[in-house]
């Protein structure tokens, strides 16, 4: 069925029904599923700042032609490199077995034969936080679970020891950090995911172990005796490398200056493909144009879809899409981005006053609820948005994207091509709706 | 709710009643579920042959010792020894990207350097054994699914090509072989296993890749372009190593010199930690004796607990077994072994006339259906059930076993202890009630 069962097509106005017509469309079509299964099967993993970015540039662009987006073009950027190499560990003591880990982005290297210590557990990020003990030589294990929500609001809590974790431990005088991967899955997957040193705090090298070997480890330390653990890792980081945003519009016929733009990130990490992270962003938003020009109508606005690069190492394609873009602004009258899986939006989330009624339009033709809720409208959009784009964002249910996410699982068999469907559908339609529209989204509250 | 609802205890008799008593005890406790993961906690992995089996030896010597087995033992043998090495695979051209592969238990080595080749593809062994092409110089690549069923019907023809795929594409004049890895999971984890090669046939390695890379590979090939690919496999023969089985008892009263036998296998595959294959069945057996030993009760014949090594790379510890007991095999009155996962039985099978009446008393209990169906009583059971040892089967349900046996995510945190606990049940009244019989289970159509 439709997604419009309770929207009233006679009182949507010619906008309305254009955009749901191009729902129709996309539910009937397989155009942002077939863009993902392109970009993962050509291309596959894509890490920033590698060829393999660069080839996915190079996809994107062919990909862009090939749908008919105009000004179709690569905005380069440098960016900071850093490369996986080995990654291992094992249990030493008492009971000698190999863990399954990865590193963490932007980690430093252990010496090139690892490092051997004796591992301190804390059940959590705050047990170390808040510790008097002395870990001066010690390797510091980090454990604490993820809790499934369809907004992920799990994430940011359980991925602060990733974030931190290395320098926390290493301020009272750790070697090395584990922590227990950020994630919900209960599979034997490491989950990689960038991290930060503070300055002035000795660097130290982190690494995440899959959930199993986490519970594997909590049960050797119920034991109660000593554990030592020997890692190695050897990431590296590379220099400068060159990564770059990829951008296709259809051009508006009536207010073509004036820009509506979707969105998804074109790198990924390493271990998977980049499927539903964010091949499937890609697909949705390159999707979403195709829907739209295969449709023969033309929209009044610019709609310009942005493949940004290196989000994952620090959302480096969304700092260089605001000052590449930084004296035309104001022109972006609304931007969204694709970010969080495969699964439909669940919700609309939008906090101005002005424009509201298209917003409600496109709810009313999804039919999920518009929330009156602050969003960045993506990690790629945050950076414009703080500079008065506004944002709005169709709110897909994360519930089980952690299960996936950053992982070497997170490959396009996992994408559900009805839900993928219900994605394009989404993002078409809000394309439509505001690049046909005349409202103007900012407002005193947001701006 | 007890296992024995449908059985009418008046009607059960003694020994009846006292495998309620003991049923009803496993279900309350967590005898084997306890048993299973101190030894994946405390040993973890221990492949065939390894110092880790050795280990495991050492474990299940003390375990079947502190539950309260007589006559602990380990009966050595020397195994052909096999190690993993480095495994790495990638699609060269046309889209370069790295396969997630493990090697086939016994394969030769690649190079050191790896076969960079061409891939000819093939949807199921059968394809390839019918094919006429010249495949010299060519890696193979044979695809293929596995079906689910409780009964793991689908395990063994998915499993032919990793049985006997190498062996089948050297006659067309391959140089190495990929296979889509037997099982029936989604995840990104390949499935190792034994393989042999037929004589007077070109040894070359073979590898097997995940299901999400079986895919990959399938719609690489889909694009109709020629595929390369590079792998480096390292595996050695290490010669002769060590193995053994361990074996306790409890002595029977009245006839000890006759023996039930209950067993799992000690040994695992090294790429998760044996937990349902067959950490589970080491847990269900021991844990069953301990259950009876803990009761006070006395057999009236010797329950044995058989822990065989070696079983993964050719059911060695259960040809051991029958070399080193072939004069006392006659004095074996019932075998049966746990190596189908952790989830409970849900039929019985057996093909004997004679004992019948135990075995519906035993199904009585636990509410499941007797089949008169064949079963090897166990892999381990097959070579002393050859030589006329009565075999029966508690058949688990395996229609998931195949998503973790043999792969990475084969650990102690997806066994339900519940389903432990009624396996454990099983166990324990299978061998209270044949080992307190009169009945012989031999007979004429059997032997
Ligand atoms: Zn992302
Ligand atoms: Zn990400
Ligand atoms: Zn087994
Ligand atoms: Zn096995």
């Amino acid at each position: 069925e439709p997604a419009t069962t309770e929207a009233n097509l006679e009182t949507v106005g010619l906008s309305g029904q254009q955009a749901q017509k191009l729902i129709e469309a996309a539910l009937d079509g397989t155009q942002g599923y077939d863009i993902t299964e392109s970009l993962t099967t050509e291309v596959g993993q894509r890490m920033a700042g590698t060829e393999a970015e660069a080839r996915a540039r190079k996809w994107a662009v062919a990909k862009f032609e090939e749908i008919g987006l105009e000004n179709v073009r690569v905005e380069p950027f440098t960016i900071p490199g850093w490369e996986r190499g080995i990654e291992t560990a094992s249990i030493v003591s008492p009971f000698p077995q190999d863990l399954v880990i990865t590193s963490l982005g932007y980690s430093v290297a252990t010496p090139a034969n690892g490092i051997e210590a004796e591992v301190v557990y804390f059940p959590e990020l705050n047990a170390l936080q808040e510790t008097t003990q002395d870990l001066t030589g010690k390797i510091v294990f980090i454990s604490g679970l993820m809790d499934k929500a369809p907004d992920g609001a799990g994430y940011g809590p359980a991925g602060m020891k990733r974030r931190i974790g290395a320098s926390e431990a290493a301020k009272h005088g750790a070697v090395a950090v584990l922590i227990r991967s950020v994630g919900t899955s209960s599979h034997r997957f490491p989950h990689t995911g960038g991290m930060r040193y503070t300055p002035d705090v000795p660097k130290i090298p982190i690494a995440a172990m899959s959930g199993p070997d986490a519970d594997q480890m909590e049960r050797v330390f119920q034991r109660g005796e000593s554990v030592t653990v020997k890692m190695t890792l050897t990431p590296i980081n590379t220099g400068d490398r060159p990564s770059g945003n990829v951008i296709g519009e259809i051009v508006g016929t009536e207010s073509p200056e004036e820009i509506v733009l979707i969105s998804g990130h074109l790198d990924s990490w390493d271990l998977g493909t980049g499927a539903i992270d964010d091949g499937a962003g890609i697909g949705i938003s390159a999707g979403a144009a195709k829907v739209i020009i295969d449709s023969g109508m033309k929209p009044k606005r610019t709609i310009r879809v942005v493949a940004y690069g290196a989000e994952e190492i620090g959302l480096l394609g969304g700092f260089a899409y605001r000052d590449q873009h930084k004296d035309n602004l104001a022109k972006h009258v609304m931007a969204t981005e694709s970010d969080f899986g495969a699964v439909a939006p669940y919700e609309i989330h939008y906090n101005h006053e002005a424009g509201r009624g298209d917003m409600q339009l496109l709810a009313d033709l999804l039919n999920i609820p518009l929330v009156e809720k602050d969003t960045s409208g993506g990690p790629d959009i945050g950076p414009i948005k703080a500079l008065g784009v506004p944002a709005m964002r169709l709110q897909q249910d994360g519930t089980d994207y952690f299960d996936l996410h950053h992982t070497p699982d997170d490959t396009f068999d996992k994408i559900d091509p009805d839900e993928m469907a219900k994605n394009t559908a989404a993002f078409a339609a809000m394309a439509w709706i505001t690049a046909n529209s005349t409202s103007n989204y900012r407002d005193n509250k947001e701006n």
